[in-house]
């Protein structure tokens, strides 16, 4: 349906602005507009599909509610910003029972109330095909302080807070044995890691606080992808080393290949990658290590046109934006 | 799925408020927060079904956009406020090409550019059902001045804003002889009234600024199930009379039962109902007589505990809540 999601996010964004509070519409992990004169709000907006992004063998309704919720309140945090409120709309097929319906909301209630979040709105309707659920978060960031992926410079540090890799290993495990299955500490680990990841909320606002000039994406579509729009927003080069990249301790088991695949493609991870200068670098990691945070360099920014490269084996080549769909159903044509 | 909407609504519902910057969560046409010590936050988000809402029968891509935001945009006039931004998901099943989502897209930048408003973001992802659209709308109000469904008073008359049954009888065309027939110029003027509907943002805007205690609901679930939102908040009884409420000069020639049916329980209007003192009607009227926007008296307010009765041949009777499904498909369960 959609032919490049690229040219036609750029036909249906406007030319110009029309309100002046505005700061950033479309483009960016969350839209940004002034509010107060301490505060610019923040606000986005994610959908997820059953059959395209979730099906009842990889996530019970609580989950589901949890999740949805997540990976919005993840946008906030690749901002730099504090979620506030949400908003959900629910179109849900025959078959769903009210009590599963309630399990998503408790699902969402368990997430937000861990950052004070309130339910402020939203829809309940019935859906023709498979359950999809929208949700809308709300968040507001200090003046100014917004953590843009526009804000790469060569010289930069390229940085990865957390472990990758577990979700995308954790979904191959569900598509494989379903819910039930009986799976070691370790694969719970990772099925929980793709079913309730957790958005990096602290260590956004570490970022947005230190008062540095930071870029930022959260890693929804796997590192590549993520990495890929910082360079072409900030119009650099990235260069990752994939040694450094770091992986998560319950997928080192696997097949190299594997590992590879899910930290580089799998996305999910709901972590945060972005830029920062050296100097930065060495006085922000001092924090992360307090609050026992994973903060690592994974390569450098340099001088270039939007692209990104990886080395690996002492082998340099291009790492393109490429995901991929664990459903082989639809399409997700990706957030505006 | 869901048995009953008021309690299902009561049990997602938070008892206690998390963030201290929020005036009303769930139970009013939008939600409304502290922002600036000039204005408060409105926000509101409502989602459209093929099948439920609409069908490519009763509506074309451009004016599935147009309406998707409207109705959103009905929320933030129903509160008082002046609408700023939006944000779309989309959810599109196979066979919808690239050129109708860029016209659902121009249909939302068509009204959108009427009130100054920006897209600042959203989602588009594939559907296995029908074509899901899921519209955020942001506003804003000076402080303190919304206009909430909870504050009619016994004593005060009841008000309509503009005339109704138009959208209702445009759909019942609709359905009977689809988009393409060859429509009088009457039957067209309906048809729009259902495919472009115009939210009262101008009228809701002179309400709040007038300084009076004034409660008001847009009209999208029909007279009757409006009226009664406003009875219940205000804990009041309303008394409509049938005779008074002004019907579409365009629906005059059908029969009065059908015209009947479609003032009270069509819905879809999206015109405003609400309550005032006598004293604030006599002033606001001639600003509304000035600008062309009709007001209209059906009623009273009294003593009551939320109900609403109607007379009609002199004949005083409980009007109910129920609305009908022209599609009679799934269910729209309904805004939280």
């Amino acid at each position: 349906m959609i032919r490049d999601e690229f040219e036609f996010i750029n036909k249906i964004k406007s030319k110009e602005t029309q309100q002046p509070s505005l700061i950033k519409g479309i483009g960016d992990d969350a839209a940004v507009f002034k509010s107060s004169h301490m505060f610019d709000e923040l606000i986005c907006m994610d959908t997820m599909v059953e059959g395209v992004h979730f099906t009842k063998q990889t996530m019970t309704p609580f989950m589901l509610g949890f999740k949805a919720l997540a990976v919005n309140i993840s946008d906030i945090a690749a901002m730099g910003g504090i979620p506030t409120y949400y908003l959900v709309s629910i179109a849900v097929p025959k078959g769903w029972t009210e009590e599963e319906l309630l399990e998503i909301y408790a699902g969402m209630s368990k997430l937000g109330k861990q950052y004070s979040m309130d339910l402020i709105g939203g829809d309940t309707v019935s859906s023709p095909g498979g359950l999809i659920i929208t949700v809308t978060v709300c968040g507001k960031i200090e003046k100014g302080t917004s953590l843009y992926r526009h804000q790469a410079s060569s010289g930069d540090i390229i940085f990865v807070v957390g472990q990758l890799g577990a979700s995308a290993a954790g979904l191959e495990l569900l598509l494989k044995h379903g819910l039930t299955h009986n799976y070691s500490s370790t694969e719970k680990l990772l099925l929980e890691a793709h079913q309730l990841p957790m958005p990096q909320v602290a260590a956004g606002r570490l970022f947005a606080t230190s008062g540095e000039k930071i870029s930022l994406n959260d890693i929804s579509d796997g590192l590549a992808s993520e990495a890929n729009e910082i360079a072409e927003a900030s119009n650099v080069d990235l260069l990752i080393e994939f040694e450094k990249i770091p992986r998560s301790d319950y997928i080192k088991d696997f097949p190299l290949d594997e590992q590879r695949r899910w930290c580089l493609f799998g996305g999910e991870d709901y972590l945060l990658v972005g830029t920062m200068s050296q100097a930065a670098f060495q006085k922000i990691s001092e924090t992360f290590r307090e609050k026992a945070i994973m903060l690592t360099i994974i390569g450098e920014v340099t001088i270039g046109s939007g692209d990104v490269y990886i080395t690996e084996n002492n082998k340099k080549k291009k790492l393109l934006k490429q995901g991929f769909n664990h459903f082989n159903k639809g399409e997700d044509n990706g957030k505006i």
